[in-house]
């Protein structure tokens, strides 16, 4: 699934679902993260480096890396699933491969697996500097549909 | 190692260790978190409800409640770890249980095991609104001890 | 849940049920694993160390620790599920926290959290040699609950 | 690392050294499993179908599915490491995303991220029948490299 949708765009209907969505999460707001590509089963979150997010060396967070993550993965399960459905995220599973440093992160989340319950992710944070990137997170994620009007 | 260490209180040297570390980290002050129990290989950490830390429901999201189950079990480690030496996330795992409602989270982080290289610590997340305490998510971790002067 | 059911023996029938069904895990059998416990929320398995379960230096390898770990927290499930339902392991994490050696070990499954769709378990692996008791491999587990006749 | 790796094999020396290693895995003998490939960071293992390996509905079982996998990718650690060296498997975890069925399972373990202490290696299984292969677990693992005189 990975390699065919990297570059595709989801549907309109589909990218509005989902920028609604995260415009609701008012931790996303918080911490200064942003939607940066909506695709069919990818989606990429982006978070500016500032003191806000930093752990104790100054470095981004593992929690807002987490974060970060974790809503890159719940919103690529989200946009192959219908519309009066909703996600919640059952658990997830996080490496800390590398000291979380750069201009800004980018979280990847991308299906794996889609079920009509269970949906798993992959889920990648890069630290990005300039023209480098380096992968700082590597994790795994598991997704429930439920269904429900959209709130 | 848990039920001795529950209500116990670390030195007077390890709580100032933690604290003034935990006051590094500006995530945990940007989201309105703070310590509330140092104790030997058991750190609470607590996370009032307010809107900078919802999902798109209104609940906490599962990145705050990542992130503070994270910091609790860190700090759970790092209170027995020697004075020149740091801690660092290796990776963790977590379960998100229930919905993450309350008039605050508490994030209980506690040792499981305590090697010379490597730590593992249980994590608990309970979700409290007056005098009901649910339990909205559980998880494990691995930390690293790394030898560095105190930053 | 853990403190109430651990010497609690589950209904005869749901005894019965769980026996029957590691009676047919070709895989228990062939590696020497018995069922010792099965309680409401709460199952015992146990395997006694000989060469064809062992990894390169003489321990019990990590395959087959965790694969008792597995089938311990699946059945523990189970033991609370109706009785036209099947469970299977969505998926679980394992840190192995000592060296696996002993007489035998003892994985203990335990439900966390018993939900109409996914069930949580904690999981424990012990090395037993003569009276002590070593905690060689801590887990988390998540199962889904699936309708089906009984195969 | 995956794409560059692929194809190539190991030194005959790394490949003789792991290939010793799993020879001596009481475990993998007793299963029936095989290592098919041995290259730079990236080490697959095959095993077949047989009722030794399945659980009570005749699909290979997690456990079986699982040794494979962690022995898969703790190979992969191996093959980058000093000659001087062992490694441990400090904790894994893995989804099991659809029933583990066909003539074999290949467990492919591939390093994402080798540092001096710890690996980080991704876990993937397929379910092969015939012309067609379907992944049915997919993981992520943390090994350690300990200094020891080979076994």
């Amino acid at each position: 699934m990975e390699e065919q949708t990297q570059q595709e765009a989801a549907s309109p209907e589909v990218q509005k679902r989902v920028q609604d969505s995260f415009d609701r999460q008012g931790l996303m707001g918080h911490l200064g993260a942003r939607i940066t590509h909506i695709g069919p089963g990818r989606v990429h979150i982006e978070l500016p480096a500032r003191p806000e997010v930093t752990q104790q060396h100054g470095y981004f967070h593992a929690g807002a890396t987490s974060a970060i993550a974790d809503s890159a993965g719940g919103y690529a399960g989200y946009t192959l699933f219908p519309e009066d459905s909703d996600v919640l995220t059952v658990e997830y599973k996080i490496n800390l491969l590398a000291p979380a440093v750069g201009d800004y992160l980018e979280a990847i989340g991308t299906v794996l697996k889609s079920g009509r319950t269970l949906t798993v992710c992959r889920l990648e944070v890069y630290g990005v500097e300039g023209d480098q990137r380096t992968l700082v997170a590597n994790g795994q994620q598991t997704l429930i549909r439920v269904n429900r009007p959209a709130a």
